[in-house]
């Protein structure tokens, strides 16, 4: 039985005791922070606030089209302070997945790409080769020729060992069908996260897992998945700040990813927002994947312990 | 308990007394008489001897990238003879669903296709109003300004009330963001097939079920599909030839499609090739979905009977 979630929006004690009891908190970012291009009021303030108590603020997200670099210019431009090493992207987290855990036999190192350019710029901070990704080549429609060579092998990198694929805005046959005949031909099959939808514009376009969809349909099995809530973003994180994980606390939108993530990982605690995919009836019902130990209305609640 | 299947190849005697038992012969398309546009050997004089001896021969498919008179262009190239009335693609199984069976509200009466040619001609011959398909204004990537119009409803066609679905060698993130605020805003999913591959060039490519897959998944709810093995197209065929059922064989190479199609159908037999997605292999399996009651290596063992 778990217990119930602690409401802590308009309740300042509760918020205090909330924040004094963790060193360290990870956030989502979509949906918590901002939809798409539209920071949530307040949050610039709350993350400051954290990190005037002394509180490390990390931020962990699903979202692979950008890669590090590039969402510290998106936090700069939207007066959210950090700095590249307090952010990881699951196109990292596949990234070292891939350089460090994942042992590519000799002549099956290349990696072949169906996402957007934040996962080749994480690869390539690992020394990782690949193919496809952004490559103008593959952003036209498939011809008979492309038929033909997919299925006589002639268009297909023999060193490729992998298919990584994550949200790609440019997803269309060629790529799909160059990803399912290196599967065929027995390429591991990685997905930087599987979330199916993606907030923007307070509402909801297709996400990773959906943009992937048409390689895992036809193959027939999902891919390893490396985001959240796979414990290999968390051993990442873990594993470049030492954290106390009883003094660490996640905070996200989504049960699936991010408070599984959390409860997974035996963090001390999680917090849920209702600004994003998951409400909280989600987590009222019996059958919930995961359940939060507190909850908000909007991460920028937590301001009141300004006062 | 069923039956094992009766193996045809080489037995002329098994083969005659096959052909004797029936009128009619439904026979799938891509796997059976061709892989892509490479016709297998002796397929069209197998098709001309099951005429000469009286048969009627229908072509039943579930490829919605054609309609019924590009069908007959390609059944006439490849030397196969057959007529418009002779040939039911799931594009018009589902246009014939959408006029005659779907009672769309006034108001709501406009399609969103997400597929080929194919389907658009078949909807224009029963009179049914359809964007998207082919429309060259959505063969691009998706920009800010699309994700903020389908947000904000400005882009969509409040006349929609079918979202309809078939195989699209040009899928992309700018349709399946159209199909999927569609649907979100009350339109029916239909789908006119959801193969997840399509034998082309003796392999395997992405099938009408993988090129909607993006869909699916945002989504989170599979389309209603009306190609085989619905009976919906069962019913189609039948409505216009008045079938004996009992004097009925349904060839193909698919059990979940073309096997359990003429078993859920109760037609007098069904016929399984070995030159398409599923071999023997697959109806021997204890939880097969469907087994057949005969098979052939390949339709073109039929034509000993010609002896």
């Amino acid at each position: 039985m778990t217990a119930k979630p602690q409401y802590l929006t308009g309740d300042i004690a509760a918020i205090n005791e909330f924040i004094d009891q963790f060193d360290v908190f990870l956030l989502d970012c979509d949906g918590v922070l901002w939809s798409g291009d539209h920071v949530f009021e307040g949050i610039p303030e709350t993350i400051k606030l954290l990190q005037s108590k002394g509180k490390r603020t990390v931020f962990v997200t699903n979202n692979s089209t950008k890669s590090r670099e590039e969402y510290l210019k998106k936090f700069t431009k939207l007066n959210i302070p950090s700095t590249v090493e307090d952010i990881f992207g699951s196109a990292y987290s596949a990234s070292i997945y891939i350089s460090r855990i994942l042992q590519l036999p000799p002549g099956k190192s290349k990696v072949f790409v169906i996402g957007e350019i934040g996962i080749e710029k994480e690869l390539d901070s690992e020394n990782v080769p690949h193919i496809g990704g952004t490559d103008p080549e593959l952003r036209r429609d498939i011809t008979p020729a492309d038929f033909e060579g997919l299925a006589n092998g002639s268009l297909l990198d023999p060193e490729v060992g992998v298919v990584l694929a994550g949200l790609d805005f440019h997803f269309n046959y060629l790529k799909m069908a160059h990803g399912f005949h290196y599967l065929k031909r027995g390429a591991k099959f990685l997905a930087t996260n599987i979330d199916s939808t993606l907030p923007m514009h307070h509402d909801f376009f297709l996400g990773a897992g959906s943009s992937m969809a048409p390689l895992v349909t036809a193959w027939g099995q999902p891919p390893l998945a490396l985001g959240k809530p796979s414990q290999a973003m968390l051993d990442a994180v873990e594993g470049k700040f030492q954290l106390d994980r009883s003094r660490t606390c996640m905070i996200g939108d989504r049960l699936n990813t991010d408070i599984k993530f959390g409860v997974d990982g035996k963090l001390g605690g999680t917090l849920h927002v209702q600004t994003g995919v998951d409400k909280k009836e989600a987590w009222e019902k019996e059958d919930a994947i995961a359940v939060p130990r507190f909850y908000v209305e909007k991460l920028s609640d937590l301001l009141l312990a300004k006062e």
